[in-house]
């Protein structure tokens, strides 16, 4: 953590300084705005991860309303991938995550024993993370706490932005003709108080949909949901239980002979857990509300399919049956295809407002962060005049097609899970086809199959070759490092912040320290001072030098071997208002530990390399040290000629 | 984290459960009780880390007062040792320091350069924390900040505990003819309100004096500090600044030739960093406040020592001018040494109360948590009725001789640190010797040389040669393994809470699998069900079979090769209001890291052992898994016969 650069504050360095004129008691903003840069509809988690990065930015004005009248307390989601685990870092809060939630570490696997097939046996173990497939856990959390945590982030950013609850989007329009807050949106008073269904009028620059499945949003944009579902209802219920069942403590996928299947997710605390429990199958136009089923009937399927093994249930925290859907709208904007080149959108559509499924995989909440992780940026990028509003089009463009495969996986997934465990053994190999498939899909269930396609801000992979590990278009993969000044073993990817800006990490060839060109020296010496550099023609005059692209340089050498005082400039850089010194660019190998970074990331050790990463933590390119005008014409693409 | 054992409550988990009748805004807490179980003079980190214990016993009421009007903003101590850190970690906010502080990795040594003697030079750099020395590192951190999260552990306690600002302890006295709140304490209101001045009178059990150098508790039970000053003037300044000199980052030793010493500290933030500034010599009766020193005399005196290299100070955020002395009372508690077989001490003095010295050894916070640490425990036993109350001179015995070791170590080090740097390599040796005396000191300086000599709670070394690596009378040193029941990699010394509670740690042989005697099953036989067992004699009727001593195992084999559910029952116990059963007591191996703990911590893998450790993680005892009367002996000793 860096912080006191413009002097010492005390506290608790998560409380950022206020901005301007909100000295921390800020009830005034929970006022409503007659006009706002960013107006969220719902306080999930795609509003919140939304509402958490923008409220960092003093100059954006955003608001987040829900109709619910306080933070949520209980139930829904509960997966954290690997890959939110990295987004929560950027965010501050991951490490808390870690301490208080569930691992998952294997997963079980149980079906019915061939000797009794009414009983059920475990026949399979998966260790759920693969070897540094990621420097974090998988978790397990209420996403009311969650929220709870962007919450915190929120109220202690510069904006101290807080939600108005008890307030619903009804409806909107977007008038093309103005540039000036042209989405009118109408809200709706929700609830306990004498204003409900009183409305009032909000002006909008943008409006982001992450108002559910029933999205008065993605309506008000003439989005639809299509795919189909599965006519079939399922339970499931947060429980505080006892049980004979061995693996309580781990996650378990359950097939029974006949009375269906159960998925056991351990939860935080040590005591809790989740169950998704089959229930019946429905029929073709019925819908699962009509069955009038109760958190019983999900403990006495639970029971029937756990045999010989039984739940002593005591206490129903949460419980819900659902029916699986798998549904998609076509755009997450309110562009319609045949207008990009004419239009950009003002109104997009997020989480379950755009694409919905089973929540089995544990995808729902992780997905929803991402599709917002991915908006974030580039609407501060565009309210804060760093890019032209066309940036905004690859929003859905990117996550349109993330979604689908996730629809896609997850479809294929259910069919696997709710056949008859003798038909799913069809492809006659040893490993239950339910395991191998659940271990087919651990890169996608961790979040890290997202693979961007190429674009304005995803390069084409011309130089993958420099770096195998850290492909183009995926996330950048953290490894260990040793920062040069304090000799601190770290996470290199763990420099980066959910703050919208962009990351140079320069990776030095062989014999350099950073002293002689060419290399890490010639690199920063045009990046600091040619007129061209994308950083000098990003950089505003009030701004650090690092205000938007952040150049960090990994050297080979242990740290004894380098010498911090002789690095360029850039690497050392006078920010803030007393220009105090920046220590903590310059990094080598953790030559201790032998994690080699450049062994675990496959970058080429003789010639080095550098590789861009995005404010979501995506890898846009990679390129030869020495490829400048390569770097200038890229960023030339995404900011605009007059910073 | 274990939690939700007695059913769901929403939000954060930190925030614990409210005693009966204090739900969450106790500000009635904050009314002065007219008696009281433990009154606490001073809200400095030995008053804190003792308040944070007490915080968590509901049946025991605490009363913490300070004459300062609200919580320290900054300055003074900024030091945490590991071992700090370890027990920090017992309290739940380990996490939190080790993402806020500096992390002291490497110290370098400068001295002057022989071929131009008034310039310094960078002669030798050391590790600071040995390999395998802890598992946290040693961090820095302004007291302010922990003083915050104490603050935080108090008020998400069960008691909801917060301090009473603006009292001061002014005298007391101690009727030893009644056990019923015997000391009388006189507080005097202080400060801003209209009452200065004012006095109150309240009745406590006890009374531990956590009131600074000038300690009125002490001077109330007629302790003196005794001991030598070296008259020298020292300057320390917290500062934001600019300096051409190379490590400002590093922790450093400065020795110049004729301008005197200096230690840099760097702190939390990466901006912010501490000087230790050799000022002039006094003369012998002479009090340095006469000298009027300023900042700016210290910020002179720090340009003239690191020439060629200086320093552009922005920001004085804290500074203050002080004298070494190293004093110490002879007794820490009101005891007169004739009366230890007929009196039982009712007031105690921590931390500066009772010893001072250099702060240049970053000892001052560590060792003034550590004897709060050592005395919370010890007085939670008495209050609650576990221990009789002459448990209480083990207080004094163990910290008066660790005090004598600190303020002797520390005189040794001054000495060394001002010797001018000629006289300093008379040793002959290569490494100047300020540098070799720093690394001899580093198992001191890390909080781990402490070193509780045989007594009631500790036991004769006589089965050391069963776990080598574990010290009877130093702290119970962790290790990484393997939780049983999740898989999940971990540190077991973090099983241990600061809440009181013993813990045994079993350590199976070779091929027990917790299923067959004798071994892990035969030990958990005997402390579940026979009538001399310390477990089943400690425990409560109406508490967990681990209220008060906590068992845990750990076995050899991988987590494949153990079977939960056929572990004893003492190590799946039923808890809490519906008797759920506990899945973190069985560990193994973490066979896949490499990190073996029997290996690590010289484990007798034939035969195993158990390990007893108290509350406040020192090693207490070390048995054969057999040797159930010995240890049901060396537990009647400390608890009281009927629970």
């Amino acid at each position: 953590m860096q912080y006191y650069i413009d002097g010492f504050r005390s506290g608790d360095p998560d409380v950022k300084p206020a901005a301007l004129g909100l000295d921390g008691t800020s009830t005034g903003r929970r006022a409503i705005a007659q006009k706002v840069d960013v107006l969220i509809a719902g306080c999930g988690p795609a509003g919140l991860c939304l509402a958490a990065q923008l409220a960092g930015f003093p100059e954006i004005s955003t608001m987040i309303v829900e109709p619910k009248q306080g933070p949520m307390e209980k139930g829904q989601a509960d997966g954290v991938s690997v890959r939110s685990m990295e987004m929560f870092q950027a965010f501050g809060f991951a490490e808390k995550i870690k301490r208080e939630a569930y691992w998952v570490n294997q997963t079980t696997f149980w079906k019915p024993d061939p000797a009794k097939p009414q009983d059920i046996h475990r026949v399979g173990i998966a260790q759920d993370v693969a070897d540094d497939q990621s420097e974090m856990p998988h978790t397990i959390l209420n996403q009311a706490r969650v929220h709870q945590l962007f919450l915190e982030v929120m109220k202690n950013a510069p904006t101290r932005l807080e939600p108005n609850y008890g307030l619903r989007v009804r409806d909107l329009t977007v008038d093309t003709s103005t540039k000036d807050h042209p989405v009118t949106v109408t809200l709706e008073r929700v609830g306990v108080d004498d204003g409900t269904g009183e409305t009032v009028t909000v002006r909008a620059n943008y409006v982001v949909g992450c108002d559910g499945a029933r999205s008065a949003v993605r309506e008000a944009i003439g989005g639809k949901l299509h795919g189909d579902a599965a006519h079939q209802a399922w339970g499931v219920m947060d429980i505080l239980a006892n049980s004979d069942f061995p693996d309580l403590r781990r996650k378990c996928l359950i097939q029974s002979a006949k009375e269906g299947n159960i998925l056991i997710i351990p939860r935080e605390g040590g005591y809790l857990f989740r169950m998704y429990v089959e229930l019946d199958k429905l029929n073709p136009d019925e819908r699962v509300s009509n069955r009038n089923l109760t958190s019983d009937h999900i403990i006495a399927a639970a029971n029937r399919i756990m045999c010989p093994y039984t739940i002593d249930v005591k206490e129903v925290v949460w419980w819900s049956v659902y029916e699986i859907g798998h549904r998609l709208t076509d755009k997450f904007d309110d562009v319609p295809f045949g207008e990009t080149a004419t239009r950009t959108p003002r109104v997009f559509t997020a989480g379950d407002a755009c694409h919905t499924h089973s929540p089995k995989a544990g995808q729902g909440m992780n997905v929803s962060m991402g599709d917002t992780f991915n908006l974030g940026w580039k609407l501060a990028h565009v309210l804060t005049g760093r890019s032209d509003p066309s940036l905004l089009h690859s929003y859905s463009a990117e996550r349109q097609l993330e979604a689908r495969r996730l629809v896609e996986t997850d479809h294929q997934w259910a069919r696997i899970m709710s056949a008859p465990p003798g038909e799913s053994e069809l492809d006659g190999s040893e490993m239950p086809r339910f395991q191998k498939q659940f271990i087919e899909n651990l890169e996608f269930t961790g979040g890290l199959a997202v693979h961007y396609e190429p674009s304005l801000i995803v390069a084409m992979p011309d130089h993958q070759g420099l770096a195998t590990g850290q492909i183009i278009g995926k996330r950048f993969h953290s490894a260990p490092v040793l920062r040069l000044a304090d000799a601190k073993r770290m996470q290199l990817g763990h420099v980066a912040e959910a703050d919208g800006r962009w990351r140079i990490y320069a990776f030095a060839g062989k014999e350099d320290l950073g002293q002689t060109t060419p290399g890490i020296l010639e690199l920063c010496t045009y990046l600091e001072n040619d007129p061209a550099s994308p950083v000098r023609r990003s950089t505003r005059p009030d701004e650090d030098i690092d205000g938007l692209i952040d150049v960090r340089a990994v050297f080979q050498p242990d740290f004894t071997g380098l010498d911090f005082e002789r690095m360029p400039a850039l690497l050392r850089p006078a920010k803030g208002r007393y220009g105090l010194r920046d220590f903590e660019k310059v990094f080598c190998v953790d030559h201790k530990s032998g994690d080699d970074i450049y062994d675990m990331r496959g970058i080429d050790r003789e010639n080095g390399c550098m590789i861009v990463v995005r404010p979501d933590q995506y890898v846009a390119h990679i390129l030869p040290l020495n490829a400048t005008t390569d770097l200038s014409a890229f960023f030339e693409g995404i900011f605009c000629r007059d910073p």
